[in-house]
């Protein structure tokens, strides 16, 4: 049977560094017993089973069958509870092989060290109160960030703050509760009961979980960035100025030769934001039909585009095409190519001068992509009712669901308490019940109260060696 | 100007594991005053400051200039000279993520960090003697390793076992040398000087040096491994054994999901030693003049492997192809396919019964591969005069060059050596300079007189961050 999250804490073991051929790769191994397990199989067990906390034993790792060295290692050994997971936890730096990584794995597997699930030592970690749920998630959409204004969000929620704050509101939330209990009891026999809920303080907590699940918006604009559209007439030099970009950027984004392909695919980031470009050039452009679909399409593209750039041919001036869509993108940024030619024509007002041959005017243009980029944050942020210097963004669907529930609960018990006469009672009885969902709502969002099912769903979705 | 290997040894920085998204990044740091340079931009700047050697220290990496969080890290200090490199050094892990890893590469370059040249790690390492060029070398072959064979000779070589053993070889050519020196110079006045350089001395060197030389056919065998052809008749069912061995037996070489693309690429390994199978099945086959070509092809392919797989098809029996191809290839493997049909005819003896579709007959034939494979290893290290005891193996290009050299250079001295009579002396004279040649050689290949040209030359070929 596999195990799952919830079996004994045995000693785990992953590969926690990204796969591939490099100078070093980091196993990490988490458990009770950890160390005396790694000691079997290293040159000096004994200095490894006596190591303090925080401290590095370098040594080979030795395969205990074959007394054969796999290589020189260093290992950094943490004592349970000041370890990242709570528990004894060990990491090996090998060299950055797969063959040494891949044997390394099956002798600690041959030793007693069973492989981690993903994300098992965020989960242990969770379980041993060294992280609540949400800055267990944190660490999740850290690594998988892509763009800087989406990783300074996540370290936000990493550090607790949001968590903390979230708790607070569900404290207050369970202590109303836990008062309006004995004095509704109370109120049975002598009356109404007066201020249970206030109005004021639930309106506040409202206010401020619907301006968390508003949040959502922009952490989605920074998690999965803006789609840019080149469109213009053929040969307005659409794919030099595609090239252009991705040449000068993608160095800002991928500055180490061999960063992966995911990341390269995704474009590139201006502002902390990660800009997916899209080239329409490629579509078919002429006159026959099968171009005319080409045409629409690429048309389509540019109208539900994040951002439209208009580039017009300034040897030609603007044809019918970039008029229409002038007139149905009143917001896109308009780049006057090929200036550089003796036959361009005298650039337009609002008309940025570009030379995508010779990248003239690329500063221009990057510019406006940045102003564009920040008038669709705020935007976003304005609809949210926050400000720039707010701390906390939500990026997680859960979280977000979570935080939906919440405010829906929470307006429920507003509509109620704002009744009054004979049926008040009742009514506040309504209302605590209402109260109860959103604390619940919160406590299952921090992971106060989580199940083993969420748990497992959220934990599962982890990579590994996390 | 660039920075060369020769430059003041500055405080240099890369990434060592890896890139992609995963749990963890580590970032490789070191040159005097590193830890210095760091603490500016770490939350616990003292502490890191008078941390011992060997100790770990978690913090906040911080942005000096927005005094922003950028990641909560874990930084290893190592003091000079108990360090890999020699000099102080540090390694920071960080969370997994392209972003972070960037952003703290930005930030220590701004706080005056350089980018480590690809190998500089390993060059102060050398340059510092904590490892000798042999050994420097095997680093970076450790690393890109392709199998155990490769993974186990490399830690052999970096070990410094083979440097040692060449270094002595060379103090007795060079004490030859030193006595020949005088006593070449008194025997003009005194007639000739015997015994000078003893001729089973010589041979002795010769044969230990050209037996590495030799091994260098297995190193080359381990590290590029064997290519194997399936070969047979249409229709034998040679995609589906390619597909039952390369799904089979891949299992073996990633165990992780994920391991890169090139690995899964370079097919799988058998007792240690990579295996390239190679599909002739993809080749077209049937009667026209463009499948008479493919035919063509595969046939050429088949006689030119390193271990031929001919698959019969049972319910047809051997086609004429197989027939030649078997006449030419007699060491070939037979495997007799489809043997789960019951049209199948009898299976001639030699024939491995198989069934590609079902697996039955696969440990037997994988059996039959790995006995190919020692007979081909065992014939390249009879051919080198060593046997499987035999602890080192060279596989890089550059040492066997020098110890062809040097093997040549010992046969000339070994020919003058037996010269006698009147130009005794200018024989000797002679010998001397091809000893002094040999001895030279032997010093380039462990490093002892590497030129700053060679030096440059080896490591720059190395990955980043080693």
């Amino acid at each position: 049977m596999p195990r799952s999250y919830l079996d004994p804490p045995i000693p785990i073991v992953a590969l926690a560094t990204a796969p591939g051929v490099s100078a070093l790769a980091v196993l990490r191994a988490s458990g009770a017993g950890c160390v005396e397990l790694l000691s079997g199989c290293f040159s000096r067990g004994e200095r490894l089973v006596s190591a303090p906390g925080h401290s590095l034993v370098p040594g080979n790792l030795i395969d205990p069958v074959t007394t054969e060295r796999i290589d020189e290692v260093l290992v950094a050994v943490f004592r349970a509870p000041s370890s990242p997971t709570g528990e004894d936890q060990i990491e090996v730096t090998c060299h950055g092989s797969p063959v040494i990584v891949r044997r390394i794995l099956d002798v600690l597997q041959g030793a007693g060290f069973a492989r981690a699930l993903p994300g098992e030592f965020t989960f242990r970690a969770f379980a041993n109160g060294k992280q609540d749920l949400v800055g267990a998630e944190a660490v999740d959409e850290l690594v998988s960030a892509p763009g800087e204004a989406a990783r300074a969000e996540a370290m936000g929620r990493l550090g607790g703050g949001l968590s903390k704050r979230l708790g607070k509101a569900r404290t207050t939330m369970l202590e109303l509760l836990a008062e309006a209990e004995v004095r509704l009891d109370y109120a049975e026999e002598d009356g109404s009961p007066s201020g249970l809920f206030p109005g004021d303080v639930l309106l506040e907590f409202r206010d401020e979980l619907a301006a968390l699940a508003a949040s959502w918006m922009v952490g989605k604009l920074h998690a999965e960035g803006v789609r840019v559209v080149i469109a213009g007439s053929a040969n307005a030099g659409k794919s030099s100025l595609f090239n252009l970009l991705v040449r000068e950027e993608r160095a800002i984004v991928s500055p180490e030769p061999g960063t992966t392909r995911d990341w390269i695919e995704s474009g590139f980031e201006i502002a902390g934001i990660p800009v997916r470009l899209v080239d329409t050039a490629g579509l078919r452009e002429g006159t026959g039909d099968v171009e005319a679909a080409g045409m629409e399409r690429s048309r389509a593209l540019a109208v539900a585009a994040d951002v439209v750039i208009c580039l017009a041919d300034a040897t030609k001036g603007l044809g019918p095409g970039d008029e229409e869509l002038l007139g149905r993108r009143l917001d896109a940024l308009k780049a006057w190519n090929k200036v550089d030619l003796v036959e361009a024509l005298p650039r337009p007002p609002g008309w940025i001068a570009l030379s995508a041959i010779e990248g003239t005017g690329l500063p221009e243009l990057l510019a406006a992509l940045e102003g564009e980029l920040h008038r669709l944050e705020t935007g976003l942020r304005d609809r949210a009712g926050k400000d720039e210097t707010e701390e906390f963004v939500v990026t997680s669907p859960r979280q977000k669901r979570l935080l939906d529930r919440a405010v829906d609960s929470l307006d429920g018990a507003l509509a109620l308490v704002g009744a009054r006469g004979a049926d008040e009672s009742v009514a506040l009885d309504a209302a605590a019940l209402e109260l109860r969902d959103a604390a619940d709502a919160i406590g299952e969002l921090t992971g106060e109260i989580a199940t083993p099912e969420v748990l497992e769903a959220i934990f599962s979705g982890f990579c590994l060696g996390k």
